[in-house]
């Protein structure tokens, strides 16, 4: 069956990296889970001095606060339909949620515990938030909110997920200072309310240098890194500390083709385009203590729910057998990890997820 | 949170049209079980006399096995790793396992339970499989086979997945009449072990009236169908038997634009392209008792981890408030299902699955 693969030594190296860059940009570091979505690798943060956490979701904010966080913020539009688990969520446990809607405040009525949010930003990403311009309707989200018991404005939130839109740097960049400036020019003009400025996506937060003004980085997929930001710039292909075991299941010579157990319910079908062709993985080599070398240039080529395909395979491909058994970095390594459920690292330790 | 909602009459009536189009067809009817992936939708199958089932991994061989199913055969090429969960099925089960390499007998010594195998045929999918002209090869695995203890050749397997490839009725009738002719001539050509010929996948077996030859079908998706199926013309939009619910997390009336809490890892990424356009779901209206109306064409149009993206939203939105439930028909409904891992009846039963 197919294993996920987690090299823990990559994967510290990842986390402390980020941190030194927080703490070289006077940055308050708060990591967001829903990559990993593991109570364990989550523990490894705190050795880099992590005491704060950003999730995606109620079931994931549960998870990690019985796993011990104190300081969860959940980083997806809140849904009304949430409330009951908001007030569940323990006592000890600070809580900042998102909005971007004054219509969502009656409901917030209902909180029974005290609840910062933060307003979502669009500065230019056009997924969610409110624009940066729209400077009334912050307004009116702030003011709304002081009339109702428990609910606390605390800041600006901003997904800059645009960055995964361009392999440009200039490009890149200039969207990056707009959105900083965008927070910036928010952050003074409701500075009576001493509001923080959250940011960070993993591009940005890798690749970026200037993060005047910005508060707390977010950044979640940097733990693992994937084929993805190895694309955009944002890591080296040496720093990806997640890949999928899959044995050997098909082998056509003749073809020059393997068939892997290893398909769309363990890679998911995130997609990437390599001078025009599909990619779902890449192989790499070599396993013992994490994976150093790179020998043959072979992806997934096509997927389907259980089997995946490598084609135009090299001579590499005749000393392999039915049943040995071949590694692949994953495209989205977020995806990967929600579907497996469960790591192997690489010294030997089984690691669970909130999926497990 | 997202809910995956299924239809149970219009899943009842899917299980009875196909189980009527084996009977009509003298077909014995060995339904895919990895759409579903559950004990209780298993169990719908018995009604329509159904004793036998199919199944895509060792995993899922062993939930059925322990949900009482007696007949089971595992349709994914053979891998040596799972000796040890073969041995470990109940003694009182039929297991048969697919195999299409002589290079894998060796390792079948090591079987400590009767075994059956079904030689997979490539009739032009291009996946796994023997090519339906590689006689010497398919003779060579049943000569090898005789020489092991437990081990009993079965017959032919074929699925003919490239009836994906292509909405042309006469290219689908010819590539699947070519299919059945390559597994007749097989037939004939090693009659003296009597093998039989299993086929079936879901386009096919929901399109195609000819089944010459064939003993048993095995497709799967039928059982719900979804938007793939549907641009296929395997199914009618109607017979759809799941949709995902999700609430509405972000309205932006000037852009046009909802945003819903259903992403990649509740629908997953497969894409459909609809007049150039990509598609992750399509919204249906009306969910009493299923879902009949489909008032609004509308798509969802991108999606992220846990976001979904409505553009182009008509006057509709305006009635819509955040909170509220939209439902989408998935457009690959085996991998949803293994996403979201259980089922909310229209009758009010909540269902497991193996992923529960």
């Amino acid at each position: 069956m197919p294993q996920l693969i987690l090299d823990k030594q990559k994967c510290l190296s990842n986390i402390e990296k980020m941190a030194n860059k927080a703490q070289k940009n006077q940055l308050s570091f708060r990591p967001h889970c829903k990559t990993h979505q593991s109570a364990e690798v989550g523990n490894w943060f705190r050795d880099f001095g992590v005491s704060k956490i950003t999730v995606s979701s109620f079931p994931m904010a549960t998870y990690f606060a019985h796993a011990g966080w104190k300081d969860i913020h959940i980083a997806f539009p809140f849904d009304p339909g949430q409330i009951p688990t908001l007030n569940a969520l323990p006592e000890r446990v600070h809580v900042s949620i998102l909005i971007d809607n004054p219509d969502i405040l009656p409901y917030l009525k209902k909180i029974e515990r005290k609840v910062s949010f933060y307003i979502d930003v669009d500065t230019g990403y056009g997924r969610t938030g409110v624009k940066s311009e729209a400077t009334p309707i912050v307004e009116s989200i702030i003011k709304q909110s002081q009339n109702i018991k428990n609910l606390l404005f605390a800041g600006f939130y901003c997904h800059a997920g645009h960055s995964y839109k361009t392999t440009d740097p200039h490009i890149r960049e200039d969207l990056h200072l707009k959105a900083i400036s965008d927070l910036n020019l928010l952050k003074e003009e409701f500075s009576k309310y001493a509001p923080k400025a959250l940011y960070g996506d993993t591009p940005n937060c890798s690749i970026q240098n200037n993060f005047k003004g910005i508060d707390e980085i977010t950044p979640g997929n940097f733990v693992f890194y994937d084929l993805i930001q190895h694309a955009l710039g944002a890591c080296q292909m040496e720093e990806i500390a997640v890949a999928v075991a899959c044995p050997i299941v098909g082998k056509y010579p003749e073809e020059r083709r393997l068939v892997i157990h290893g398909g769309a319910v363990h890679f998911s079908k995130e997609i990437m385009l390599l001078d025009g062709k599909p990619v779902f993985g890449q192989m790499v080599s070599g396993i013992h203590k994490g994976w150093q070398a790179f020998d043959h240039l072979q992806y997934i080529s096509s997927i389907s729910q259980e089997h995946g395909i490598l084609e135009e395979c090299g001579d590499w491909m005749k000393k392999k057998k039915i049943g040995d058994t071949l590694h692949f970095l994953p495209v989205h390594s977020c995806l990967t990890a929600n579907l497996m459920r469960e790591y192997h690292s690489t010294e030997g330790q089984t690691i669970t997820t909130l999926n497990s």
